[in-house]
């Protein structure tokens, strides 16, 4: 597979640069957030979702790409802020209240938010997809969400908590996001009911894997790899996998969540192997 | 005209009462933010402008008019907290921040923002309304409208100011959302593209007019009467009508306004009357 990520890059960055009316401070702002280095997998995930159930790839589904991007940006400026996990670091760079101020953090993450919906009703050239992929994101993000997975995530600060709760946060916080990236590219790409339903579990077991290989890389690797604090979770006395249930156990959970993610592709043919190779690469991600 | 607004406040709390899985903390602050005495003047705006145009009471209407009223709830939220305005009223009780704590706050406004677009997305009954619906409210609110202005109201703290900053301040914060609300009105009633452009120019007249009337209220008013803090814009050095031109040339401002909103309505008949007598009340509202 050719990298991508330059592409996704670049479509976020111009449609930051050239929309037009939007004020010079809260531009810059808007574009240091999103050209700090990302993954891009929710991205990703759009993408090859809808080139494998359509065959090819589409402008919706990029517009769909930048859109989630956007507000898992506007979740971790948000998430930063020193109210909430008042961190510094991000992405190797100064969080964006850092490199600005607070007021401007917190709207710069309002205006990503507000932005992923406008691109969804502006440039998706099908209304019927448009309102479903509207749908899918702002349920994925919002007060059943990913927001729910944020407020129970700063509740559980500083509590013993339990297996229940850490996956309810997990599920909130990370696969939702990851589920709605893979509906939103099967959207795209006109995807049968049961290719849909397919993509979301698929969607959902890696997002789940990914979140405790988070957790575990906290523990083991450091800032520099990261791109940000590492230990912050200990830091935080925030509860993760490997703090309840030791490093070994965690990594046989993100191992069969990997199998499960791979299992629920079995309606797809060799097409989805680029989506298989994905669960695999999330054993062995160092950062 | 039969007071509407008991029925605008039962649905917000409905659907926040009734949506599942909203943790708990998080729909406590959901209800105390939109249960709180609002004037409701964009969903009243949504609401008589579908009217309007199409004759009836229309439940997509209901829906537009519970989204934009979350998103301008989430404004005041987010403005509200101490790296913005800093304020500790509003509508006559403690601001989200101090009834609960500032990544609440953040959160409950991140959270009415998405809610709108969910709603938007999932009650609508016509997908070519629905998208027409998100783009209106997401531009209106967004980097290029009402986050641009709240970012100029910042920047503009502590300097003298001009008419034009200020202009532009009001038109983004506020304007544009009035002008927003009556489009989506407009729409809801199917009307045509003269009549949405007529709404327009009525939505954004009176919505300038009603923010230099709040202007002159923060000066004339007391804090009781506007169930906010008094004096505030005065405290916090922020530019406004009253101290560029004087409460003269303020009122003559606002009366222009209010004669250009109707104006603006020449196309409709006796049903918009409800529509100027808003135009004409806003120049007598004391709070």
């Amino acid at each position: 597979m050719h990298n991508r990520i330059p592409a996704i890059n670049d479509l976020l960055e111009r449609l930051i640069a050239e929309r037009p009316g939007i004020p010079d401070d809260l531009r810059r702002a808007l574009l240091y957030t999103v050209s700090a280095p990302g993954k891009r997998i929710r991205s990703l995930l759009v993408l090859w979702c809808c080139e494998l159930v359509s065959g090819r790839e589409n402008p919706n589904a990029s517009v769909a790409a930048a859109a989630i991007e956007m507000v898992h940006t506007y979740s971790l400026v948000h998430d930063d802020l020193p109210a909430m996990d008042d961190d510094d670091l991000r992405r190797g760079r100064p969080t964006c209240h850092k490199a600005f101020d607070e007021a401007t953090a917190i709207l710069t993450g309002d205006a990503l938010l507000t932005l992923a919906f406008e691109l969804l009703s502006e440039r998706i050239d099908d209304a019927g997809i448009a309102v479903a992929l509207v749908r899918e994101l702002a349920q994925a993000a919002g007060a059943t969400g990913m927001i729910a997975g944020q407020i129970a995530d700063l509740k559980a600060e500083n509590t013993a908590g339990t297996i229940e709760s850490l996956e309810f946060i997990h599920i909130h916080k990370t696969a939702k996001m990851f589920r709605c990236a893979a509906v939103m590219g099967g959207l795209c790409g006109r995807a049968n009911r049961e290719h849909l339903d397919a993509l979301a579990r698929y969607g959902l077991k890696i997002g789940l894997g990914f979140q405790i290989a988070d957790d575990i890389l906290d523990v083991s690797a450091s800032s520099e790899q990261l791109g940000k604090t590492a230990g912050k979770d200990l830091k935080a006395a925030k509860c993760t996998y490997p703090a309840l249930l030791g490093i070994d156990r965690s990594k046989a959970m993100e191992r069969q969540l990997a199998e499960e993610a791979v299992a629920a592709l079995e309606p797809f043919g060799q097409g989805a192997d680029v989506l298989r190779q994905l669960a695999v690469a999330l054993l062995h991600r160092n950062k």
